[in-house]
This record gives structure tokens, C-alpha cells and sequence, in this order.
């Protein structure tokens, strides 16, 4: 039995055969889940137990076998499929599944690392509390996998990235040991906190088995709020007004082009979204109300002065829940959208909050120049500062590109480029993956990822935890 | 010249022999703030910036020559002053103090790490803005050190620990390397988040020199109460309707044990304070009213079947910032009353939320068993589940106890012991510092001081960064 079939078979008789897939069966795990990569690897196994996490690691260290961890295969950016060597494993959470406590006392829950986001979410609610964390896969992605990319969403501007979530985590590290950190303490100052080193690390320092959460009151009665306005140069003048009233009553402030108005009505009719596509901007922002007073009539007394000066022209309040569902239709539709509409390059920038209009003139700029056949469609975390932003080819117009790899790599370094002169990021929530391991190099300083190589080198010696993702060989 | 003189008269060089104190004029620098240690060094240095400072840890990396860092000297565990080997210097940030920018819009503040920590408050709210870190040592203790100790204080509950008001910084590495890491992006998942290291590792892995900070929106009326109640077993009973009820509008949650109020009104009479010292039971709460309703009435409406069911006894309401001043005068009065009183042990422990009522209740158990002489005085941060805990002995009963250290020992295990098994924490917010390596040895898994260890070897390799602080040799 050559070598690669007998680290197979150990594998099997840790876990049991029936866990442990190959050929034909192992197909669903090798593709990127939007189809971009393909990879190879000798096996997939399914633990059920941190043990056994814990034997299958001890195994690939001792033969030098990579190990690629995969969630709920909804990486953005190539960070949950394996890479083409075919000399690894990928290691599946997707059996360790379950809620292990919900405390609402305590206000915590911990769970299993491959547990769906949604089921915790769900977990939470039938205790009367609330965990925040809210994003488009949430159905599909293991909280394993938000807390080791440090998902965002779009309960950020309260609550807090993933990372902000996290009280503890058990974790098994890469020769096979188990770090018991399931604490669920609001404050422990007692040395180096390890468990930031894990949150965001994208499973390269050790497999995430176990999670400990915050969960919250449940929200009161929400208000979704549209904005309409022309001049992206207005937003801080009636956000800033927006954020000093209602403070952390904002739940999301969600950014969406008029451009993006329009694909979406164009490329889903049937949705019968009943905005103007000629609004320039839109501000969609959601509000706890506490039940005192109509928040309409708060909103237009704290907008007065920007409705007055011409700097928005509308703003429609959700009245129900209907209303509200139907305003954030629009932005959950953005994707699919895109989809349809021909070839997307995203940028998920980060800068300076009171440079997101500054950013997005400067960019216009740029693209108009360099990519006239393109379109510019926006929507974002604007609260945050982090902005999806998108330069979209119509189909055709792409079909008639001749050189595609070089215009697509143009694209993404002229939008880079910006946002690293204003001291922002080319990642904000989506994270490195495969996808942008280039970018770590150009845009890191050499201090930066020398520090971060040290602690790889430090936790994983061999390279063998998701090798060629998040820092530059 | 010896070798000692020689790096004393180097550092000179570099930073100007003003800016250089040895014999008498060091004096201020080592000596404990609380006077229960005293160090030797080699000399004091003031750098009045990054590239002084670098130049100095050049010159003590090629040498092997142990930095202290010092802030604002306001340790409560000996982290502050130099040990007594005197081949050390101690670094003292106190001339980089400047506020360096300040931004409303992008909410953010950045400061030299000098910089004292009321001058920053007294900054945001200059701009119509908050900075929410507040602590007793407030008016002396410097940015620095709080980023670096992760500091605590009254308004974790709503804000977070010092570290999740972090956005960037910039560090001198041991070796005299400029790490600028000085961003505000709310979101960034660019690899490891290295500052998040440096936070609350005391100085042992790095000197941090800057700082950007989050500030807030600028907070609304405040409504203090002070609840009164018998057993500490209906605490949750009415804390979880609070937290329902008012969620985010409540900024502190501080709980005072009677024998606080019978130790401040005996030691301190001139206060005044005129609550009754019979009450088993305080609890104060601070709210941010939006100025809509009633609070008192709406407080009363919250704790109707508490109050109803005998759980609480009294609700006193703040009506004006007189009021709220006298009830946070007991809280602030605390520390003084103690040192007054006697000799007392303060553990600084958190444990489960939910748990603070058994926690409670087994520690008066075991303390009234083993120590009967000792009296028990608790103030904490109890929504975070974070309690200073006291075991006091009044003065002329400490003086008749033969074995003293011995005693000491005894009662911080005997109080340890009962968090630990409760998943909790021998130290919350106040740091290792040298007073408490022991227990770091004692309560840490092997695993997780060696991953710290690693981590300790990899940035500070000759270890001259606060040697004998924070991780057991």
C-alpha cells in the first residue's frame, strides 16, 4: 500500500470508513462553492468529535499532509476549497453540528464549529435573546467558518464583527492538541488573548471545534428607513445627524447606488421594486424603536435641516413589517443580480467612515477614465466604512473585451489602490483566502507579514493548515 | 567607562541628558504607585518620540539590557516600576502626550500613548463626542498603559474593554523596529489582527507609542438608581428585566455590598453618605435616558415583580446630577474606606454572569470558615460579571494574626480556587503585572502559556521587555 492510501486508511479506521469520503463522493467538497476553483485531495473526512479532529491532524502532521477545513463552503474569496496538489485532506466540521448550551442568564451560547449560523441564530430566539450576527449565507455557513474569517453582515454597526462575538473557543492545533479556551467571561486579563489570534486567521494557526457566543436582549420593534438622495458629498451631513440622535438605536446603514436600482429592476422584473432607478443614492438605515413617540416623525425633525437644504429629497419609513421586508428586498436582491447582469469585479474596501464620499468620487473618477465600458454599482456597510464595490460589464460589452485577465486585474488594482492611499483596506469582511494572497503582498507592509509568517511558523511548522491561504509564500 | 555607564551615555546621546534621570532624580519612577515595591535601574529614559524610542530599544536589544515601560504608574499588580536587578532602564512615555488628530466624522480620536487619559475624554467631548473608558486612576493613569493592560472600568457593560475601543496603533518591537499599524477602519481582515496582541500584553512584547481610538456619540441624560435588596440570590431575578428592558441605554451596572456602606460611612463620616449600611444589597444603575417618559416610572414598571415579590426592597432615582453624584460618591469612595479600615486582600475576579450569586455565596461560605476574623466587602462591575471582592481584616485584628503572609496566601487561593472551578478568572481587568505570575502558573493550562510563551520568545527573543511580568520563567 503506497503512502498517500495508507494515510487514508488511518484516517478511516480513526473515524469509521462511512466518514471518510473519496472519488465520486467526495466531489461536493472540491468545488468553490460560486464555481470559480476546482481542487484535489486524497480524502474528505467528517469527524464527529474535537477527538477525533484531534487524531485526524495528529496524522497529516506526522506525514506532512495539508489540511484544508472547510465550513459551509461559502468563502468569498477561494478560502474553503483545496488547493490542486492532490496531497491533502480536507477536513469537514459539517458533522459537528450541534448547540451544546444556551445560557440566558449568563447571556451566552456555545456550540459545535460546524453548527449553521442560522440554527444559532434560531437557538438564541427561542430563549428570548438575540445573536446578531446576519449575512446572505446564513442558511448554508458554520459559525466555525464566520468565526475564522471574522464574518461581518450587516448588524455590524452595533454589534460588533464576529470577532467582537467570540467569548471563547476551543481550538485543536495543528500537531493534533486541544486548547480548551471555552470561557464565556466578559473580561480576563490573564496574558496574551489567544483566542484573537484565531478569530480571522482562516483556519491557517488550527481548527476552530467549538465556539462560546454572545447573545443579547431581543431587539424591540424595527423601523427600516430609505433615504433618497443625489450627492454622495451630502452623506456625513445627515448621517452624522442620524447617528448623534439615534446612537446605538442603529441597527444597519446600508449604502445602494441608483445603478444598482436599476440592475436589480432590470435583471428581476418580478420582484416589483418601486424605487426610482434615477434617485442617485439611497440610504437604507434600520431602527429599534422603543415603542415612544412615531419614529417617522423623529426621523423628519432630525433630518429637517438636510430635507430643508436639498441635500436628501425623500425618505420613506417602513409602517409594518411588510414595508420593511419589502425595502430590504432590494438590497438582498444586489447579488443574483449581478449575477445575471454580466461579469462583476467586487471590492470589499474598508476606509476611513468620513471618507466613504471622498473614496467613492475618486474611484468614479478613475473607473470612468480607465473602464468607460463599465458601470459603477455600489452597495455597502457605509456605517462601518466598508463599501461592496462594484465595477460590472454588461455581457456583451465583456464578450468584446479581448484581453479579460489583464482588464480584471486593472480593475481590481485601480480600486485598490485607492482605498490604500486613504489608509483603507482591499479586505474588509470577506477576508484573504486563495483570492487575494497577492493583494497581502503588495499592500502589507514587510513588518506586518513578517510578524504574521512568525506566528504561522510558530503554530503550524510544517504549513500544513490550509497552506497558500492568507499570506504570501 | 563600564559597560553600564557606556549604554547609559549612549541613551544620553540619543535623546539629550535632560531627558535622562539617574540617582535622586529617578527616584519618582521606582517606586510602586501604592508603595509596596520599589525597583532599581541603570537610568530613566523620557523619549519624546517613536524614533527616540526605537533608539533606545536598539540600544538595549545589542546590550540584553531589561525595559520597564511606564505609563502613568497607577498599577494595581506591580506592573509599573522596575524589578530589583538594576541592570534595567525604565522607559517612561510621559513626554509623548500629545493628542494627534481628532476626527468627528470618522469617529475616531489618535494619540500618543503618553497621553493622560482624561486629556483624551476631555478631547472627544471637545468635538461633541465621547470617549467612553473611565477609571478611577483616570486623571494620572496614561492611554498607553490602559491599551496595554486592557483596562476596564464602568463602562465595559455598554463599551466594551479598552481593546474593543482600539482601531490601530503603532509599537516599537524589542528590537527598535516601527510597527505602524495605525489605521481607524472598523473593518479589515487582512490576516492575523496583531494588534490585538499587544493589547493587554503589559509591555512584554513591545513598547506601543500610538494609539486610534473609537469615540462615540455624545451621551444623552443620565439617570443614576440605586436599588436596594436582601439576597444576593434574587440578583438575576431583577438584573434580567433591566437588561431587557433597557438594553443599550444601560451604561453601568455596579453592584456594593452593605459592608461596603458600613466600612465608607465609618471611615470616611465627613461623606455623609445616607444610605442604610443594614441593606444586605446595592445595586447601581446607570442609564442614559432619550428623554422620553418618565424613568423613574418606567424603572418601577421594569421591577413591579420584583418589587412586588419582596425581591428588592427600594428604588432611589437620581432626579438631578446632584443626586447622581452623591449615589456614585459611595461607589468612588470604596478604595479610600478600605485602606483606612484595615488590610485588605482584593481579588479582582469575574466569573459567568449568571454565576456572580453562587459565586457569592460559596466565597462568604468558605471565607467565613476559614477566616472568621476577616470581614467581606464586594463592589463590582456586575453586569460583566466582574467583582472586586474583598476579604478585609480591620487593622488592630490584622495586627494580632502571627503568620500574616501565610494568611494572604490562604485567603487569595481559598477566593481563586472557587472562580476557577466556577470557569472564571483570578484576574478581570486588572493584569498579571508581577503580582500575579504565580497564579498565571497555578490556574493557565500548560497549553496556553506555552502557545504564550511562543509567542514571547518569537517577539522578544533576548527577553528584555518587562522580564518577570505577565508569564511565569
Amino acid at each position: 500500500m503506497d503512502i498517500d492510501k495508507q494515510i487514508v486508511a488511518e484516517i478511516e479506521a480513526r473515524i469509521g470508513a462511512k466518514n471518510v469520503r473519496t472519488g465520486a463522493d467526495a466531489e461536493g467538497f472540491l468545488e468553490d462553492f460560486w464555481g470559480r476553483a476546482r481542487g484535489k485531495t486524497l480524502c474528505v473526512a467528517l469527524p464527529a468529535s474535537t477527538q477525533e479532529v484531534s487524531e485526524i491532524l495528529s496524522i497529516c502532521f506526522e506525514h506532512r499532509i495539508a489540511v484544508f477545513p472547510q465550513g459551509g463552503n461559502t468563502s468569498t474569496c477561494l478560502g474553503a476549497v483545496p488547493d490542486g496538489s492532490g496531497r491533502s485532506i480536507v477536513l469537514s466540521l459539517s458533522r459537528m453540528n450541534r448547540i451544546l448550551s444556551i445560557d440566558p442568564l449568563d447571556a451566552s451560547i456555545t456550540a459545535e464549529a460546524g453548527c449553521i449560523l442560522a440554527d444559532i441564530q434560531n437557538a438564541a430566539a427561542g430563549v428570548d435573546k438575540f445573536f446578531p450576527l446576519s449575512l446572505g449565507a446564513e442558511g448554508s455557513c458554520q459559525i466555525g467558518g464566520n468565526v475564522s474569517t471574522n464574518a461581518g453582515g450587516t448588524s455590524v454597526l452595533r454589534y460588533g464583527n464576529t470577532r467582537d462575538l467570540v467569548l471563547g473557543m476551543e481550538v485543536v492545533l495543528p500537531d493534533g492538541r486541544i486548547w480548551d479556551g471555552m470561557r464565556t467571561l466578559r473580561k480576563n486579563n490573564t496574558g496574551y488573548d489567544l483566542k484573537h489570534l484565531f478569530v480571522g486567521a482562516e483556519g491557517s494557526l488550527g481548527i476552530i471545534t467549538k465556539v462560546a457566543l454572545k447573545i443579547f436582549p431581543s431587539l424591540g420593534h424595527l423601523t427600516s428607513a430609505l433615504i433618497s438622495f443625489e450627492d454622495i458629498a451630502h452623506l456625513t451631513a445627515f448621517t452624522e445627524p442620524l447617528r448623534r440622535a439615534f446612537d446605538t438605536s442603529i441597527i444597519a446603514m446600508e449604502l445602494i447606488s441608483g445603478s444598482e436600482v436599476r440592475i436589480v429592476k432590470t435583471m428581476m422584473p418580478d420582484l416589483n421594486i418601486p424605487y426610482d432607478q434615477n434617485v442617485g443614492w439611497f440610504l437604507l438605515v434600520d431602527l429599534v424603536s422603543d415603542g415612544q413617540g412615531d419614529i417617522a416623525d423623529r426621523l423628519q425633525e432630525v433630518l429637517g435641516d438636510a430635507m430643508e437644504g436639498g441635500q436628501i429629497t425623500d425618505v420613506l419609513v417602513s409602517a409594518n413589517e411588510a414595508q420593511r421586508a419589502a425595502i430590504w428586498k432590494l438590497r438582498h436582491s444586489v447579488t443574483e443580480s449581478h449575477k445575471k447582469y454580466g461579469m462583476g469585479m467586487s471590492h470589499d474596501v474598508a476606509v476611513p467612515i468620513g471618507d466613504i464620499p471622498r473614496f467613492i468620487q475618486a474611484a468614479k473618477t478613475k473607473v470612468d477614465e480607465a473602464f468607460p465600458q463599465a458601470d459603477i454599482a455600489i452597495v455597502g456597510h457605509v456605517g462601518d466604512g466598508n463599501l461592496h464595490y462594484n465595477v460590472i460589464f454588461e455581457q456583451s460589452r465583456w464578450d468584446a473585451i479581448s484581453d479579460q485577465p489583464q482588464i480584471r486585474k486593472n480593475v481590481y488594482k485601480a480600486v485598490y489602490d485607492i482605498a490604500a492611499d486613504m489608509n483603507g483596506t482591499f479586505s474588509a469582511e470577506h477576508g484573504i483566502g486563495a483570492l487575494h494572497v497577492a493583494e497581502m503582498k503588495t499592500y502589507k507592509s514587510d513588518i506586518e507579514l513578517e510578524m504574521m509568517k512568525g506566528i504561522k511558523a510558530l503554530f503550524d511548522p510544517h504549513n500544513i493548515m490550509n497552506p497558500g491561504r492568507v499570506l504570501p509564500g
